[in-house]
């Protein structure tokens, strides 16, 4: 009978256990690969393919459904991958991605299954593969890399919007060769390269509904720790709604589909892409927004790759630090587009901006006057002594979910407790700059959160802007 | 004066001359490249392409709208140009052809501007060029090289029928990328390999005028002594009519048109293809035809490519001497098609019957009773004594033109002399076989002739048959 009692007892506690998980599985959970990527915060995307070698000025439209004359125009004598990732790390990035395939539908490997590839052309004696030494470059210097596939377009192949252009039987089997191309391709670069911070596709995946290749479960069986991006079933973060390497405030780390925008367009794409920029504090999916950006983005440039002569559309040091506090600082990771001249090599103006950036990043977030972490709702930071702060950074734990909501960031100065800050979202990480204020404590409060509160870090600064 | 005199006299002279050159120049004179062609009798053709790799029956209707799943099947791991080029040759082939491209759209070479060549493939490590190694072993046998290139179809890039499958600005920029890339190859092919004796259009090239690429020009620039067939513009012979290895009696040598049938199908085509078949001695054009057809192509089969279980449609070889009779006999060149099996070798039993076939003419006409030459509308060939014949062969010497309009062939018996044909064509050769005669002597009759009869060859024979 005692024994039966105590089984019951153990059995009552199981089933609070379990109810207590399953309160925390309702919250959105990052998983690992999502927490890297949060984490990494910075990220390269290297775009390079066979019209930086045509010495014009990049027409994508034009690109898109011209093949190119001769492609043996790709000749990057003095290509050198360790020159890129040592350039993008210089920046501070952590992940940095190749566009193993773009919109010429040209592969920058060694593809068995597509013959518009590196094998093709006279460039190292049709030996080259340049996903192999960007990841080796990458695992060289710590950098996790990652792969960018362009599947959407081919002018090579003939394909427009992911569908083969053309009509009858004919298109009907070129239309599933393609599929079958796309899958080889995903297949290679899956399982060829090791693991992989990031698999992107390039305006999504069509995925098999639609008539596209099946390139998930390709993609699922060769990485278990890696960012999908994504197509109708799957994203693993979304677009941030812009190509301005910033994302508004607040940027909720949650999305309500677990797509980013390959359906449901008429809502997702809503008030200029509202919901990518925003989110969804009620969105069943964690799915941050990433905020992308090309280099060479300034004064009324916006190009992804290089051309002759637009060294200075390359951004303005003020204007990446900007782009930071609007991205990093706003629960999103900020991916610089970053593209290797027709030599093989990154621009020395793009690698001087990058380290300037690195070293500004550097600069005005690794010293912080006090930092501290903690849980519930209300966390007090007291500084060595009274002094001018004009920053402060807060990060949730956010392996736990992104659990606040609502918050107040207050400076005690020699009036009284003053508001810094009212705000909501969090997320992995959220920064402010504000008119400098003396104060000898900081208090964080969080009114409004779904579960208890997860503070990883809570720090302030004093940063000569 | 005397001067003066002796230069009026000259010049009278030379333009006696002219105006008799004027003459003969309206008789259409064959070139040096199609002497040769006339002269070669026995071209074999070689069809290779990837679907010899796929273990299936050929579907060509299938197969010239569906791109092959997996190009790295082609894997040719006994290849060997030698063996086919001596198979060949035992048949008595002086010239073969190689289709460098056939309708997948794939290139057996290193092509710099078709990326789907065997660049592509991982056989022989991408560096495999089967155009090179057969035109290596064709000088290393004594037997002249030729290259099959197809451009009308590519599954792979998807041209139907030459043209882009597709609508729009894709298909424009597609098609002048393909017209490109079709020029691209034919500057290869015709550029790196050496002198030629034939390049052979799958289908004809369309031409500029048609929307095709420019290759005549092309062609021009790199082989002055060799068969150009053929487009809208140009064709340096005609295709028979069928194919069936044979073309009908008469068959002449010249032809109203200087192509063969890529443009005024209304006429060429009527009649099951009369005007191919028979040519017009009123021709302005040399242009004799050609009598094609695949060693395999007995008994309700006829296939130009190797596929499994396919040894029971070699030509038997009594099938085979029948179509020399009907070709090489008829003024015409017998092509046979030759297809190399999946191990990159000439099948057993089709090299058997090759060599059989070789031996059987080489039997049946390296042994005449007696010959003779001769200019002029009756000759006459004695024979050494009395004795059976049944089997004459007679040759225009076509350098000069076709002359003959209409001849007898008599043979001198203990009745007198009897008629053994009657006939009007004969060009490059003209053989007969005939119910064995007893006779002396043979008379030649040529009572209608465009200028004076020239025979090279006026030969007797008797043969077991």
């Amino acid at each position: 009978m005692r024994e039966k009692l105590l089984l019951t007892f153990l059995l009552i506690l199981c089933l609070l256990g379990d109810a207590k998980s399953q309160n925390e599985g309702e919250m959105p959970i990052p998983t690992q690969a999502q927490l890297n990527w949060q984490n990494a915060e910075l990220v390269a995307v290297f775009h390079y393919d066979l019209h930086v070698f045509d010495g014009k000025k990049y027409n994508q439209q034009q690109n898109r459904v011209t093949p190119m004359a001769d492609y043996n125009v790709f000749n990057p004598t003095k290509l050198n991958t360790d020159q890129w990732i040592k350039a993008a790390k210089e920046a501070g990035c952590k992940i940095a991605i190749l566009t193993a395939t773009h919109e010429t539908g040209f592969a920058l490997y060694q593809s068995d299954v597509n013959p518009y590839s590196l094998k093709a052309v006279k460039w190292r004696d049709g030996k080259g593969d340049i996903v192999k030494d960007f990841v080796e470059s990458c695992r060289k210097y710590g950098v996790k890399p990652g792969i960018y596939i362009g599947i959407r377009w081919n002018s090579f192949y003939g394909i427009h919007d992911f569908k083969v252009n053309g009509e009858g039987q004919f298109a009907e089997t070129r239309q599933k060769h393609y599929n079958r191309i796309c899958e080889g391709m995903v297949e290679e670069l899956m399982s060829r390269y090791g693991d992989l911070a990031i698999v992107w596709f390039d305006g999504g995946a069509h995925g098999p509904e639609k008539g596209g290749p099946d390139v998930l479960s390709v993609f699922e069986k060769h990485q278990s720790n890696c960012i999908f991006y994504h197509n109708t079933q799957r994203a693993d973060i979304r677009w941030g709604g812009s190509e301005s390497g910033t994302v508004p405030y607040p940027s909720w780390g949650t999305f309500p589909f677990p797509f980013s925008h390959s359906a449901n367009q008429d809502v997702i794409f809503k008030n200029n892409f509202q919901l990518l920029k925003e989110g969804d504090p009620d969105g069943k999916y964690y799915m941050p927004a990433m905020s992308d950006a090309p280099l060479r983005g300034f004064n009324g440039r916006h190009e992804w790759f290089w051309e002759p002569g637009d060294e200075a559309h390359v951004f303005p040091l003020e204007n990446l630090v900007k782009m930071y506090y609007n991205s990093v600082g706003h629960n999103s990771s900020l991916i610089l587009g970053l593209t290797p001249n027709s030599d093989g090599l990154m621009p020395e103006p793009d690698v001087k901006r990058l380290k300037e950036f690195g070293e500004e990043i550097e600069r005005r977030f690794s010293n912080p006057i006090t930092s501290t972490s903690g849980v519930g709702e209300k966390i007090n930071l007291k500084l060595p002594k009274k002094q001018k702060i004009n920053q402060i950074v807060l990060m949730e734990d956010i392996a736990k979910g992104e659990r606040v909501r609502k918050f107040t960031v207050e400076g005690k100065t020699k009036n009284g407790w003053k508001t810094i800050f009212e705000g909501s979202c969090i997320g992995h990480k959220f920064i402010h700059r504000f008119d400098e204020m003396e104060i000898s404590e900081v208090r964080l409060r969080i009114p409004e959160s779904k579960g208890e509160p997860q503070l990883s870090d809570v720090s302030v600064y004093f940063v000569n802007n």
